[in-house]
């Protein structure tokens, strides 16, 4: 096996070891796109499985909306279009053809030219509220609640994988009410949801808040946000959830009656998480030894490895005792591997499965099997323990419970300890060149200093947290009245 | 509610008003797009379900690929592109401009014509097996099992909901090995699967079969199809799974070094069922009062139904009485819904659930629960039943299963009686002008005599029945000698 950059060696670059070499994903031959293989699918399907869920529990059903979006549509919201007319590609032709010049060659045909060029969707409002417009007429017909699984395209100049990626996965619920209030809770429950899985299943500390004017998603009113922080210092952007006034029901034209029969134009939310958290996972978990997976959402919870004996009475003892302890594994619902290649050796072996941060692996050899035992080592903190094999199961379940709040924790002990306050400009500056992390300061509320900020120290505002206490204060940069600190940070 | 066309009246727009009427679908903004309703994603859920459960049974993982093949890889493999030319979606620019000559629109921004074209996949062979290349050196790399869920893209001219959109999602499996009798029982393996799919959950009879070399996918040694028969006499293509042989590998340089060392060209298959089964469902089953949903892949099993009363107390016995029973199902895993709108009435509700569709519908009012029975509707018969109350849960289970066998049966009746023989030119173009259905007649095995009849009668050899047994006779156009009868039809 190929050695692992260390973090402390080129922290960007023991990322990209970790994707390709745990078999998360690989490059492609299409510029900035990536391919994600079966191991980091097998991911990807977990975390849709429970936010899928957690969706439907909400009252929201999935529908499919078309990949493309006519130029005239998606011009229509002007912030929106504004937003990612730089970056977008376009369908301008339907057909290819022979090259008359180079046999077995093709070309454009400049024929089968579009009268109208396709947007490959950047997000989907567009299209959405296009359709929204068809289905509502009356509040009966208010809320819809709908979610679409889909992949999108931005043309990001500097792409990485699963954090910048040309195309990506992701979920985008597009919902529309009839009150403001109503609207402003879907966003505020979607914000919810998305903490609750990064914190939950991701093991993933999150702070929620809301962005600054600048940093809105554009079309927003207001964009709720879920900030991570990664071990490098950078913060990272796990989730969105808009409110989105009523900019897209203007723009579409899309209006209701209300039961005195007023039409009134109709509110709407959107709110998305992407393949970008695979990528906050890695990095917020993950050491120099490779993977870590938290056991809620791992593609494979635990391993077997037998130890090899040459004896084929012994050979079979052990199988027979790994087969018993996957099934008893199995029913309880965890899912297990019997890795029984004696192509490998268990060291190989045992190196791989912590590249791919498999949380728990079960060593199986004889001499353990004699004295009833097993020897268990856990992922996160790389502690090998002798188990019984009575109550195996029992203890498993419990251990996996235990690196899933072991993670969590580590990670919010190492986030707690990196929020730290500025006074001045100079400490600003200190921290976000030494440690890094959220960096906790007063800012006099305008979008030109808040630019200014970012132009000498590249740290953005991640977000003003929810509930955030109120305190006199002057701002970091220019001194002026400032009534609340706000959180700044590098970030992916 | 509005009227559906019938059958009899104009069976494709008795089939649209249902797909539109019944909430599985939309037409979109997008020419030839269409937008899949929370109703229809249901059924495509499920459908997706059950087949992903299937393939990971036959040891396949699920992995995902760029949506762009540059077109230089587009073109690698010549038949395949060479197929698909006439009809893709090509993306040119990527980035938008103000328009300087009007204020608010957007323009295609010149300067940001990409170097490459980027074809939008109609299929996923070219990127894939680009890929692959970098997978593939030894035996011990194969074979390699991939599956992906995807949306395509192809440009067909003339859309129909369903049946033929430029934009569809599916399923695309691709696999590697080392052999040709290995990649061929992949090819066999996965038709079956299909096969299996349609009959015991989609109560869909299938054909097993494979294409003559005209109807052949692009690309491929060999095409295995199974085939339906809707009712009107159209057969419908449902599932294809293709031996690709060495084509992909050598197009792309894929070779894998085998125990003996010897470089070869690995073997491919590749394998697809898209939304387009949603049509053939449709078609198979529903009737003159809208759709019929099999039950073992039904957005929803059953729906209560509760008929009004006056008196709170008597409605809240029904209400109480409702979810006990829901309850009880849902604890079976069956869906439920109980609709207590009471701004609707039972007579409105029960027309709109035989529109959609919905096996089972129980109607629950007051003078029943006197008598400790409900009212059971069955929405493939309509017929009615007053069932008690006690063991009902059994008796809503077995009625499941009735009706889902009831369906196959009739299908596969229907389908039966629509193979005919035909043993004169006469009689085989009677047979299309008048029921339709398949027609079994000798072909003299030339692409030449399959366009003419194409041409004469717009039928297609739908397919080869695997297993046909060997007859001598004459081609029913040319006469020529012929050793084996196969299957024409008018199709989707």
């Amino acid at each position: 096996m190929s050695t692992l950059t260390t973090r402390a060696q080129d922290y960007s670059q023991w990322y990209n070891d970790l994707i390709l070499k745990g078999g998360l994903a690989d490059y492609s031959a299409v510029r900035g796109c990536m391919v994600i293989k079966p191991y980091g699918y097998g991911l990807w399907e977990n975390m849709r499985d429970v936010l899928d869920k957690m969706f439907k529990d909400t009252g929201h059903q999935n529908a499919y909306f078309p990949l493309f979006v006519p130029k005239s549509l998606f011009e229509a919201e002007e912030k929106n279009a504004e937003g990612f007319a730089k970056e977008c590609a376009i369908v301008t032709h339907y057909r290819l053809k022979t090259d008359p010049n180079n046999k077995g060659k093709l070309i454009v045909d400049p024929s089968a030219k579009l009268e109208e060029e396709l947007i490959v969707r950047p997000t989907s409002e567009a299209i959405i509220w296009s359709t929204y417009k068809n289905w509502i007429q009356s509040y009966r017909d208010l809320p819809i609640l709908i979610n679409q699984w889909a992949n999108v395209v931005r043309w990001e100049m500097r792409t990485r994988l699963f954090l910048r990626t040309a195309e990506f996965l992701w979920q985008e619920g597009h919902t529309a009410h009839a009150t403001k209030q109503e609207a402003i809770e879907e966003t505020e429950r979607m914000l919810d949801v998305y903490a609750t899985f990064a914190e939950e299943y991701m093991a993933l500390p999150v702070i929620r808040g809301v962005k600054t004017p600048n940093e809105r998603f554009a079309g927003a009113e207001e964009t709720y946000c879920i900030e991570a922080l990664m071990q490098d210092g950078k913060a990272l952007q796990a989730g969105t959830s808009h409110f989105l006034g009523q900019n897209f029901a203007k723009a579409f034209d899309v209006k209701f009656s209300d039961k005195d029969n007023n039409l009134e134009h109709v509110w709407a939310t959107s709110w998305g998480v992407s393949t970008r958290l695979i990528g906050a996972l890695v990095m917020a978990h993950s050491d120099d030894q490779g993977l870590v997976m938290p056991p809620r959402i791992a593609p494979l919870q635990v391993v077997i490895v037998p130890i090899p004996v040459k004896d084929p009475a012994g050979k079979e003892r052990i199988d027979n005792k790994a087969l018993e302890i996957m099934n008893a594994l199995k029913a309880q619902g965890i899912s297990v591997k019997y890795d029984n290649d004696d192509t490998a050796r268990p060291g190989w072996k045992f190196a791989e499965y912590e590249l791919k941060g498999v949380p728990v692996r079960i060593a199986l050899g004889l001499r353990d099997l004699d004295n009833n035992v097993v020897e268990v080592a856990r992922r996160d903190t790389k502690e090998k323990t002798s188990i019984p094999l009575e109550g195996l199961t029992g203890r498993i379940e419990n251990l996996l419970t235990d690196i899933q709040s072991n993670l969590y924790n580590r990670a919010l002990a190492f986030r707690n300890e990196n929020i730290v306050k500025a006074y001045t400009w100079e400490e600003f500056v200190a921290i976000l060149d030494g440690k890094g992390g959220f960096v906790s300061a007063h800012w006099d509320g305008t979008p030109e200093t808040e630019d200014k900020i970012k132009e000498m120290t590249k740290a953005t505002i991640r977000c003003i947290p929810l509930n955030n206490p109120f305190e006199d204060g002057k701002c970091i940069l220019t001194g002026a009245p400032s009534k609340q600190r706000v959180l700044f940070a590098r970030a992916y």
